[in-house]
């Protein structure tokens, strides 16, 4: 079958249309981790037989396993688009997504899982990571601690795991590979099911802190460049049984010498803070953008830590992405974006790969602005869709993600050539290009001076805001 | 100062990048009416002076008053796009909308306009009108009874008012031009503040009942080819002070009445309801294409009656604009499109052009599989943003509007062209193209019949749904 | 420890201030099947040691495990409270619901679970469900075919457990105790990821049938009254790989086959659907009361099936439980209510008992406009948050959950005694209770008639809608 | 017709249900305003005859002109209501709404009102006020600068309007009365389009600084105990077209120069913010308590400004009302209270009067925690439906406000008298009421030592979090 496949894909690169493959799910049923489905820890294999390397092929390719927007190495507006994007795959979809879902088991059995989360198994799934990693072309991956190794009995015996699991990942990273970002897995299990830093009880706020500083370490190890904190469980359900100012002075507490440990170990990554508003409690701390700008402020970590905006994330709260990021942006905290989007008639994280062209530029537009996002990058936390259990979906969802936001990238470079929008805007703020403009600005201007001028000047001409023509410029450039 | 604008136009011609109008709006103060700013009822010259005809110049084209995909006369699938789309000007938007809102006043003040709303002044709007029209190179407009005519202070007067006004349009119409459709404003004033056919009141129902006779009467006399309700106040605020089966009822007998008077009249057209949600009224009766198809249904007017569905409308409803047209179009009640589009951040009616080319290719892909609009099409119930106030805008907002429908056509060309997408899902149910699959269809297969092939087959095989690949498919055709 | 427990509620009694129980959950942890935590399948003892029969002690008790509203045997608006409200027991939630969410592990390990999903540990579970429904006090109960069995490795031994479980439920149920429904679960298995009835796999159609075919057998069997329908995985995730139109059709001859396979077995309880707007699928097919009453409408089912209405469901699709209680009512349709509750800011089902007294009041308004329920009831389609652990949580719930709607049902009977909000509403329409209002609610009063009238009366009249006093009248009541 | 109202309202003091008045509204016809329907500007009559002082009945009442829980001199937790409660009636709904939507013409026609916008008409209005205020038996008024006097052709023309009234104002209010706050309104003049203090223009930055200043004096000649800021045009509809940078640094330095004048000018009164996430325009600035914190923050004015928190406005972003009080509470800055409530399934603010008894007593919980909200107070941003259209409606609407907090307020007195709920709250986090509790929250607890513990300590355990049982709680005291 593996075979017919390959032939298959060959197949695609000379016919005109794209190629639907209309094969049966490659699955180890969950009750079949007996047989040899799964093979033995030394599984020596190919995990992706019959998957190329993934090539650019141009915007008129139609193999689904190739580039159309995203050439690696081809230079935009002065930078190679690898290093615009910065792209990143991230572990658990790619790796530990199961298809499951709150009303349905797993869907996936790839070929490669043994229905066990063994440490061999684990360390099996990792070289099944980095090859997905080498085919895509991409340096970057990002890793939960629990994700990649198994959990253990004590936190000694999940350190120890871990530990295992680390140094094989470090052989195989090579000289290129590294993790974009690490975090800590601190919302599956029941003991953080009130928090982790703000749980009520202070044996799991040590038992958070153990295991951050524990994935800090391998992080470093691994030559990490970010590192990220997801509050999972970090909300309420309900203020009626909740303390909530003490509970946000315990996550400062923890997030003060979360910066402490990383300095105490040399690690010179970015801390990041990813909002999220209402999922999976009804009221995430880290709300959003400026929700958690403020709590940086208000406990004086404002130095100390940047955010992750996730798209996603940023619809359920009310926002568009573009708008998180230019919020993160302008309060000088942009620095990572975890690259996917959800649907907006649904109000829970879908976590699906973007493949809006308009959103990708608007995304793009910003950090174009930012000059960039390194040492952060562009994280994949997007996942296949439940019903899509082919490996291969695997590759065609991150190359639509990638090409998405290289499409996004080349729009802003025509538009940024063409002008014309920048343009617009420039001229929309003229008036405050003027001395009394400048004076403004510059904090001179008290209200008895600008009543003197509101009267001298009359009635303010107000011209239109153009935001049709806007919006046809903008369009012009997809 | 139009003169300065003419020659801003004519240089966009030779320019490589969009310019960027910056011009203060033409206005009429309001409190300026006594000047001579509005003119006299006789105005004879041209109402948009500098605006060319607007015409096909190709997707390379920066001047904003060009087509750069909308060309009329060009084949596509086999059809004139002008046939396939039937663009409509809605009165009300393009000459009655002030840019009001509820915290705010108008904002547009067009050189026309003389700050009533006099029969010398309906007249003059109505020459506008049809000089937009021209310039625009549609052929098709749209109108409530209210908007084009002054209200009188007498049904009696009203209908005077809408005959003078209806008389001159015919007569500006000429040949070609002609209704989409026409309809009854029944929301606007207060004795409609409970409902037209819905009120509380019988008196009321009698007075939306004779408007509607009216509009109908008008709506054929002008040559139009379909007459839509638009249950503006039907609805309820609370069930509390309601008697919501009294309610519909009085509806069903109201559409009745509606349906034997056109036929009593001679007239032709399509009768379309127009679906909407929860403005203004907290729960619209009409709610959405099912609510609708239901109530037709129930009270068997669906030989009678056809929706007009309008995307801003499907998304304040939850659904997507396509899922609102198919579901319109396997009911077989797939009549006419209102084109706009909201902000789907945003909790009410937007009346957005729509300039989203992703969303534009999935209406596309209703209209093509119905066949067309025909008699129905395609009305742009979309106005400018309220700071949007050169007279310009009108022009640009309707020329992205056509060109993104435009867009979505030829996306759908290659869609179709290429295959893959339509092959894809005819693959996903070939299982039913089998004798199996025949009988269930023909509801010749029983639970014992199932039941004994289920134990027959054994666990079923099911394949990966490929909505990346679909998605990457239909992404490359944009 | 139990015993501490029990002097805790005892004490409780006499307490004036509710008793906080400070218990660390009694958990059987998951690593730890092979202790005699869950004990042998002989499992004899109680399951709810401490948790005495819970009775009605009226508004000023502060016992946790009291009734301070519903008092079963009394009589309001001439009927028992107990038959106003058939108070069912949700299986899947109090017996299989484990607090595990998309992010996170289960987190309720009930003292009676083995770690298992075996035949043994099923029957265990039936035995705690029976003496659950016997501690509250309450006669029916609501089941999955898959919830209360082990799912087998063919159909054939799914159903020989299902038979063995069922069984063992027929004998502790005894005389008094059934089914308020059954039903089938055809979501949560991989198989059915891309629907059940609409499933593009034909043999996953024909598996769905013979699983409905089975749990109706079941249901008949034990004296269930009503079977329902919910379609979990009957919708799509994207249009673009969907054939809607092809899968509406293969659902309805679904539910054809049903219902004749009803009638053959001399099944005569009636058939639910209960619509769902948006979760699992993007879409569900049966959106809402309205969109599922055209579906039965459209395809000549009218007859055969009623609504069970779930009150989160309501809400998700954008009405109001009451709205959604009232479309059905009017559309003939009423026939259950799955009373739980949702959170208004949270955009999927949060399944929680209901708390509010208004929402309880206005859904109560509904039942009694309906003359009650029967066959249907009230089903507690709800479940304890993830973070609530003890066992007597469950309790404490559905206690909450039956005053509550115990309180509302108190409250209709004030409002229907004080009359004044039925008499608003009467005043609001009593101008059709007039000759002209009688003509036209019997469809004789045509345009050209009421446009005559209309012309008579001059302007109308139009008076307040008094929904402050409505809201006034009815918070009075509360 | 007057005098038949005055004996209806006395037989409601005897009758044993609610009064239902149907009464056709009392209007003023837009188009009638020739006529002595408005009177003269020297109205000396009473604006509200018929209606008596509201006085307190208790809970029993059916009069709907009477207070059945507010009784303003009754102490609860040791300080009387109306000192708790501190309302205030708002002059631009009260006064100057109409009933107009986006949908329709105004509705309310109230008899004093002449149809214009005159000074005469102005000081008549306010007159009215006083009526109002002194019927109702509070103490407290808000009012917007154009809201209360009517705009002029200049700047200066404005000011001596305002002026005028303000005089008449100081005059009418006697000694007890005053205003809660002032404010001026930056958003409906088509000069403020683009904002005010955000405006691209700077001309209009300047008049809004000039309205600002005008506005501040006369509220500190009045007597005012607070001023406030919302923003209603302050955000953006695009950020295509928008510098959100730059705006938002104009409104930082805008703020600053507000804040030093009122220094000059020596007004204590508190300066306070009004969060509001989407609308009017798509992103509003000061979007909720957290953006508007992180903005003063950012800006070094969180010392000079507090928040006024609507709970509407809170809904709309996504947030419950006491999440939000709850937010500015543990911010330092919880100014006031703007007393509404919207429709949980509408996305716009529908500014209804709160009567929802749980919301009520959960606002009340907030401040009475934080000691009540002198010199703020609850002021009711709220307004009659559009279909409310009898004087009268006015009273009820006020009145079924005012007892539903009074009612949520004797709701807390019992909560905490019972004291279950904070003795719940208090246990759960009892764990860190400890020694190493103590270090952590003194931030003397370093990972190190914190993972020692973590593993010293094993598994942690993790009690229930009993929300059933503080929802069950809770529910009992409504």
């Amino acid at each position: 079958m593996i075979a017919g496949k390959v032939f298959l894909f060959l197949l695609c690169l000379n016919v005109v249309s794209f190629a639907v493959i209309a094969s049966s799910p490659q699955t180890c049923p969950a009750d079949d981790v007996s047989s040899k489905c799964g093979a033995s820890d030394e599984w020596k294999g190919e995990f992706f037989p019959g998957i190329p390397k993934i090539k650019y092929e141009g915007p008129s390719s139609k193999n689904p396993l190739s580039y159309k927007w995203y050439n690696a190495d081809e230079e935009i507006l002065g930078k190679k688009m690898k290093d615009w994007m910065r792209f990143s795959v991230a572990f658990w979809h790619t790796f530990r997504g199961t298809g499951g879902d709150p009303f349905g088991a797993p869907t996936k059995f790839w070929p490669w899982e043994d229905g066990t989360n063994s440490l061999a198994m684990a360390k099996r799934r990792m070289r099944a990571n980095f090859e997905f990693i080498e085919k895509l072309g991409v340096d970057l991956w990002c890793f939960h601690d629990r994700d990649i190794a198994p959990d253990g009995k004590t936190l000694e015996e999940a350190n120890a795991n871990l530990d295992e699991v680390v140094a094989l990942a470090k052989e195989l990273q090579g000289k290129k590979i590294h993790p974009l970002w690490g975090t800590s897995q601190l919302f599956h299990h029941p003991r953080y099911m009130h928090g982790g830093a703000t749980s009520s009880e202070v044996a799991v706020y040590a038992y958070a802190a153990a295991q951050v500083k524990k994935a800090m370490e391998v992080t470093h190890y691994l030559g990490g460049e970010n590192y990220v904190f997801w509050g999972g469980r970090e909300g309420y359900q309900t203020l009626l049984n909740t303390d909530m100012g003490r509970e946000l002075d315990h996550l400062a507490r923890f997030l003060e010498a979360a910066a402490a440990y990383k300095k105490k170990i040399g690690f010179n990554g970015t801390l990041l803070i990813e909002p999220k508003p209402q999922e999976p409690t009804k009221h995430q701390y880290d709300w959003d953008a400026a929700t958690t700008a403020n709590f940086l402020r208000k406990y004086g970590l404002i130095g100390e830590f940047k955010l992750n905006i996730e798209c996603n994330h940023a619809t359920l709260s009310g926002h568009s992405c573009h708008h998180e990021l230019e919020t993160a942006r302008l309060n000088g905290l942009l620095g990572n974006i975890d690259a996917n989007t959800g649907d907006p008639q649904i109000g829970w994280d879908t976590d699906q790969f973007l493949t809006d062209i308009a959103e990708a530029t608007m995304v793009m537009l910003s950090v174009v602005r930012n000059g960039g996002l390194a040492p952060g990058g562009f994280n994949f936390d997007a996942k296949l869709r439940r019903e899509s259990t082919d490996v291969e979906d695997l590759f065609i969802s991150h190359i639509t993600g990638m090409d998405t936001l290289a499409r996004g990238l080349r729009n802003v470079a025509k538009l940024i050539e063409d002008g014309s929008l920048e343009n617009l805007v420039r001229k929309r703020y003229q008036s405050f290009d003027t001395e009394i403009g400048a004076q403004i600005e510059a904090g001179k201007a008290d209200f008895e001076m600008l009543e003197k001028k509101a009267m001298e000047w009359g009635e303010p001409k107000v011209p239109s805001a153009k935001q049709e023509l806007a919006e046809m410029i903008f369009q012009s450039a997809l």
